[in-house]
């Protein structure tokens, strides 16, 4: 059957998540209702990442097979005035028989955004981690860079995970800020896989260093010791967007 | 007395406009509250631009008379801790004793965010017009720039209004769209002063043209007509932001 593909956003804060769970508000569970009032069946939904609850997408993809009785952007509106606002199909197209939102993904790209100032901007407090004191981003920026590359992020995944391997590729990690004195802090990781509270904990741990509580170079023993318990904390989810995904 | 001078900012959707209304959840309600029970009396606070229920500050400004007892920075942090999320007091300073933060403004910056595209993104939906159908953009820019200079903009003011004179000078009036193709439209004005409406009866105008209903000259007519009721609907309150004061 043909797949169709969709680019998703939401605003994480009112779910807890984007997999379905009884009893619960997730992400899956809304577009999985629409859907089906749609096409009155059951639909597989394959998607690129399984975000954790309060975790925000600007571009998540999600495909599932669909004969083609309904054109896409037909299909877009009739989501769209189904779904509650907080969640929004941006796009959808019709992709291969062969294509699978989650097995075909080639990057994904993370965002992680700080508002490091006294007072958290009213239009920041849902969208980004409040750090009112002094951070230093050099030293952030320099520890980010330790994790790019073909690592084992056990010590990065989280507690009571059982992947099969905890090896996983990151293609770049670094951070943004516009002026020195700019509250807003911004923090990019792609990669082609990652392990669960993997973005959140890396954050954790940078903010450590930032707060010079550690030195750069904890950033690489933390991830030689392969232990969850060397590194930072989890940082919360209300930071945190996936941001895009590409595919093969 | 000595005046203390605070920035705010605040997320309109949950308030009643900025000032004080009998049985409204206001802005200047909530901070002045915030006030008292820190000052034990009452405070009289002079404000820039008093917003409408459901417009946005970024830079607000507002002035009271203040014996010294207190520092800026303690006075921010303390009245933070009192207000909800919404409202931040982003900065506070002494001011000289004869500042009026209403008298003495000498350029409002407001800005006016639209987002055109079929699907508004979730975290725009608060925070802009969203207009679906195709707009012009360069004709909406070309007819921002007719009311730049002195003019009489009795046609935008809110009707049933009932000031002096509805003379006002306009310093900047453009859009920027970063790219042809962006679904973030974004216009802003700079002006010594301006009627209620005024800016949201002006947008409103702008996107009659941009929707190809009327021609860049239309701008023009509407502005010398001086009535109200030809020029277009006034634009909705989510997209409206206070952006900055400039004193003298």
């Amino acid at each position: 059957m043909p797949v169709t593909r969709l680019t998703i956003s939401y605003d994480g804060a009112g779910f807890s998540g984007w997999a379905v769970q009884p009893g619960r508000r997730t992400v899956e569970g809304e577009l999985g209702a629409a859907l089906e009032t749609l096409v009155k069946e059951p639909v597989k939904l394959a998607v690129a990442g399984r975000t954790d609850a309060g975790v925000h997408a600007l571009g998540q993809v999600a495909g599932f097979p669909l004969e083609r009785s309904i054109a896409p952007d037909a299909l877009a509106r009739a989501l769209n005035a189904r779904l509650p606002h907080a969640v929004r199909v941006m796009s959808a197209e019709e992709a291969p028989a062969e294509f699978n939102a989650r097995f075909d993904v080639r990057t994904k790209t993370y965002r992680y955004r700080i508002w490091n100032k006294e007072a958290i901007s009213p239009f920041e407090r849902r969208y980004a981690w409040h750090l009112a004191g002094e951070l230093d981003v050099d030293r952030m920026a320099a520890a980010a860079r330790l994790v790019e590359g073909k690592h084992d992020f056990a010590a990065f995944q989280a507690s009571g995970s059982s992947t099969k391997t905890t090896e996983r590729v990151v293609i770049s990690s670094h951070f943004e800020r516009r002026r020195s004195d700019a509250p807003r802090i911004v923090y990019e990781i792609s990669g082609e896989g990652f392990l669960r509270h993997m973005v959140r904990n890396i954050v954790g741990t940078l903010v450590e260093i930032g707060r010079r509580r550690r030195n750069v170079e904890w950033m690489a023993d933390v991830l030689a010791s392969r232990d969850r318990s060397k590194a930072g904390p989890t940082a919360p989810p209300e930071g945190l967007f996936l941001v895009r995904v590409v595919y093969n």
